[in-house]
């Protein structure tokens, strides 16, 4: 079946404590030269039967309504896996 | 300031309530033709310098022990920002 996966990042702006909650333990944990870390979220999504560009529209917007919060979220990209990004 | 992304997946065989809850709410939504939906995370890495076979393999080490737990999520990727994945 193929899939389709969809990077969800938070906005640039907003707090992220857990990436700074990793970012602190890193140098603690004797991992150096870690400037920043974010953390999102990584969808993968199993398609039933081809991913058209109808199915693809229909991600984005599932992607943009129920598996982001778009407030707080960017979704930072969709991609069909095996293929180049969209 | 150079990025490495990770990513991160729950195993194949693990229960993944949080991406049965999403396939579940998709069709609810009027979203068809999606048969399963897992979630995982995803990580961004600022790194301070180049990023040397040295730093990917800190990373790689970090991604395994602290970014992941290695009983239930496999890092399933890392790649550097703008290269192909390694």
């Amino acid at each position: 079946m193929p899939r389709v996966v969809v990077h969800v990042m938070p906005k640039p702006e907003i707090l992220d404590p857990q990436g700074k909650a990793v970012a602190g333990a890193l140098p603690r944990l004797g991992f150096e030269g870690i400037a920043s870390v974010r953390q999102g979220k990584r969808f993968e999504l199993e398609v039933e039967g081809a991913v058209t560009d109808e199915v693809l529209a229909t991600i984005r917007e599932a992607a943009a309504t129920l598996l982001s919060n778009p407030v707080i979220e960017d979704v930072v990209q969709v991609e069909v896996e095996g293929e180049a990004a969209h």
